[in-house]
């Protein structure tokens, strides 16, 4: 659609099209330019629709389209960020283009975005904003109200107010829901809620991100070691952060490291590199496969038929075991599984396994018993059940270790159960075999 | 923590659990217990904490709840809850059950309710709250927030207040911080953002939830087929879906149908079930391995040595298609891939193929050839190639094929695209192997 309206040369079209659509559209358009039309639709933006489209886009596009602008846009962009939009972008841009943008930047609004990468990296207080309005719980509904109206402009959400004491700590929150609706003489302290959710400005995005999610508050109060309130974290940010853990989480998965932008817009080298250390890990781990093939040699050359089932035994059991893993992986992203439920899901599991195994090699045996012979359907549906139990007991078991000794479960990705799977069920097939054909 | 306060006999001690602790946490706690105990703490929440932690739940899990509770306990549960939460549990209870869940209503809530449940399944009119303020464009600031203050309390958010005509038409939509912040003189029209985002009611909650997530906003209003406004879906409700959504995408992504409920609720035989069919599914395209092999079985038995390369060949071509259908299925579904990009996939990874596949080749070579022979070697190098450039194509094509056909390209799991991909594989090994050997 944009990339159309860029290629006619009356760009009236092309101002229409901007002011009549959503700013998350021009965004999500945005990322299909290259760097020059990307520039040629920013010069088209107002001010204000143009810090809007901006602070939606990933850091590496927002890069790209600073490269494109004169250096007085690229300024005022800047400093027109929210403070934690701008702290996203800065410690994902070259340090020394960093320093200069934080060097252009008035000092109301570098002390704010320093003050915010003073926090680690992934933490709450990068995600935080510092612009919030915080209440006395002396004061009345109506002082509350005329100081959200004085200083509510700036701040990043009006919705959840937090009330404070005199050390600045958290000690209660009111929504301007409540404040709307109350009694105008009414006192804050007797209003606020004092169950409070908070998080620390040093846990963990995801952490903070997934209680917003659950708790299904619009927003939450970030502390620091002296229980200090110094930010808040809004839904919509923690929706982005939730959004990019799933795509690191789907990707690790998948086997690949994140790209951290859009697909499109990376190189097809840097897609092959996000990919290439997987793949050989998993060559090596596969490279275990040919050496129990090996010590099996002399039974293969007895019979030769062996092979033939070997990629429909090793496929089962990777699947199996992958089934297992991607269930288990997403019960402990959403709290429904922990470490110390380990003994009962591993029971879960092997009986899951020996069902399903059991399923299989029911139906398996027939077919190969009559289109083989019969000893080879025992064979192959034997391994099949025990394959099939072994892999589901990995398949969970392997996620929760990794979390366990801190290592992202999502690590765990089907690829990787599967080539752990395939020696061990490589063993099990040809100890049947010798078993049960004599050999 | 819950079951352990269950199990002393004092019960003071868990009511004071109960009245400290977070209503997420409460209700997260709640579904690791059993029906007896579930309905023993239900009797010790008050009416508003009972509703706070039931809205909290799966439906698998209230409807588990309500078994537990005396009938008027039950019936109050099912009056108070929100139109929206109350229509999800009822779509998801056997029917003579909700038919008389619906009776025991007063016929306000009652006609809330079936007015949602008219609406197909799935669809945003099913999310939505009918409970909203809705606001005139020719009425000031002061008397909207006078409209506010006297329908606020019911209704679902007041954060965004749709702006309608005579016919109920949405022609704008004011945030409840706008009103606050605003000249209270000033009118609604002048104030109002035209711009709106909206939803009908009959759209897919996920395109709906993605919406409000992609456009960073609280709310958003749903229109019905003659574009008035019927109800609001808000931001909670969105990250809801989009968790359930996850869960069934990487469900299916893993080969497995999504359980619907906790892992720890569900029964073995209920998760050996969800599992059951992909593995039938998925053996089946095993087979044609068998089909495959037997055909190459005199080049077998004249090179044994060529079955001890086959679990690595298969593994390597699966690891390969399923990294690169992981990474097209999220660049799908956050919207940075359409179909009409499929030509410009394709070649991107084609060339990632040829690229990956040329690294493990060339590292492949050398030990092969030490070990087996050089011929060994060239041929494993060669068939690796070739497979990790069919696999990144198949792997990308595949989901995008999959979401044209109106098929959830999710499906496309990391087990399927593994088990497509292993009988070309092989039929690839085995043609190189022919001309290599000059068998």
């Amino acid at each position: 659609m944009l990339g159309e309206l860029l290629n006619t040369p009356d760009l009236s079209a092309l101002s229409q099209w901007l002011a009549d659509t959503p700013v998350h559209e021009v965004a999500g358009e945005l990322t299909r330019l290259d760097g020059a039309e990307q520039a040629t639709v920013f010069r088209l933006l107002s001010r204000e629709q143009a810090l809007a489209v901006f602070e939606m886009l990933d850091p590496p596009v927002q890069q790209a389209v600073l490269d494109g602008l004169r250096d007085d846009r690229h300024r005022e962009l800047i400093e027109d960020m929210e403070p934690d939009d701008r702290a996203r972008l800065l410690s994902e841009l070259p340090a020394t283009v960093a320093t200069r943008a934080l060097a252009g930047l008035s000092e109301a609004e570098r002390l704010k975005t320093a003050a915010l990468l003073g926090y680690p990296e992934q933490s709450a207080g990068r995600l935080m904003s510092p612009e919030f309005v915080s209440l006395r719980s002396s004061i009345t509904v109506a002082a509350a109200l005329a100081k959200v109206r004085a200083e509510g402009a700036d701040a990043e959400t009006v919705y959840l107010l937090p009330v404070t004491d005199e050390q600045r700590r958290l000690i209660g929150v009111v929504s301007l829901r409540q404040l709307v609706l109350a009694d105008p003489t009414a006192s804050i302290g007797s209003l606020m809620s004092t169950t409070v959710l908070s998080v620390s400005a040093y846990d963990d995005q995801e952490d903070a991100a997934r209680l917003l999610a659950a708790s299904e508050v619009l927003a939450v109060p970030v502390l620091d070691r002296e229980e200090r309130i110094v930010g808040i974290i809004t839904v919509d940010d923690a929706m982005t952060v939730l959004e990019e853990e799933e795509t690191e989480d789907q990707a690790l998965h998948g086997a690949t490291q994140p790209l951290g932008r859009p697909y499109l817009t990376a190189s097809v080298l840097a897609v092959a590199r996000s990919r290439a250390l997987w793949l050989l890990v998993l060559i090596a781990a596969a490279a275990l496969t040919v050496n129990v093939l090996q010590a099996f040699e002399s039974t293969l050359e007895a019979v030769v038929t062996l092979a033939l089932f070997i990629p429909l035994l090793i496929d089962t059991g990777g699947n199996a075991g992958s089934q297992a893993a991607t269930v288990v992986i997403r019960a402990m992203a959403v709290g429904d599984v922990r470490f110390g439920d380990l003994p009962r899901v591993v029971w879960r599991e092997a009986r899951v396994g020996v069902l399903l195994g059991a399923m299989l090699a029911a139906i398996g045996f027939i077919p190969i018993a009559l289109l083989f012979e019969p000893r080879m359907g025992v064979v192959v549906s034997v391994s099949i059940l025990a394959i099939c139990s072994v892999a589901t007991v990995a398949g969970s078991t392997l996620p929760m270790l990794a979390r366990r000794l801190g290592i992202d479960p999502a690590v765990m990705s089907a690829p990787l159960i599967t080539t752990l799977v395939d020696a061990s069920g490589l063993v099990v097939y040809f100890l049947v075999a010798r078993a049960v054909l004599g050999l």
